[in-house]
């Protein structure tokens, strides 16, 4: 089984989290997350190949902004709200209130 | 005269903001910049290659981030507070609360 990084809260960075927000689709990813706090990940861009998929949603992990939780074959993502307002506070509250279409 | 890129303010991209702050050096000079507005490019990462400088800078300008006074031989780099707190507000506010260093 591969080892599924998430950094721990103090060990987000926020070049990374930055990083992992530079991308439309990861940035529509955690729009449509905040909207909807409970939605499996193969609801998310389902448009999209899985591979591509996989990647976003391991960037945007790995990054610290979601965490995943695996239930059997479902995967649900939420975003690390309670984290990122620690470490970054406001930073989310911005994102919400950025006032362009992605 | 190589024409120097700088959106309007309407024209600047949430992701391409991130992408300028998504790297330690960048996130740095904006640091630098918001705790010293009136500073020249060459006193900030005066270490640095000058091309390596001038990429930076470049990345910043051409996102929204900063503007760019040349005077003479001086050049001097601002960032676009009005017209980031206007497009996406508390996203610099944001960028100062956040507690890491970088």
């Amino acid at each position: 089984m591969r080892t599924r990084f998430e950094p721990h809260c103090d060990e987000i960075r926020l070049t990374a989290v930055f990083h992992a927000l530079s991308d439309p689709v990861r940035l529509d990813i955690v729009r449509q997350l905040r909207a909807d706090a409970d939605v499996a990940c193969s609801t998310l861009c389902a448009d999209m190949p899985k591979s591509t998929r996989s990647y976003h949603f391991r960037i945007l992990r790995e990054s610290g902004v979601t965490r995943t939780f695996i239930e059997g074959a479902y995967h649900r993502v939420v975003i690390r709200c309670d984290d990122l307002d620690s470490r970054f506070p406001g930073l989310l509250e911005a994102l919400a209130r950025a006032s362009e279409p992605v």
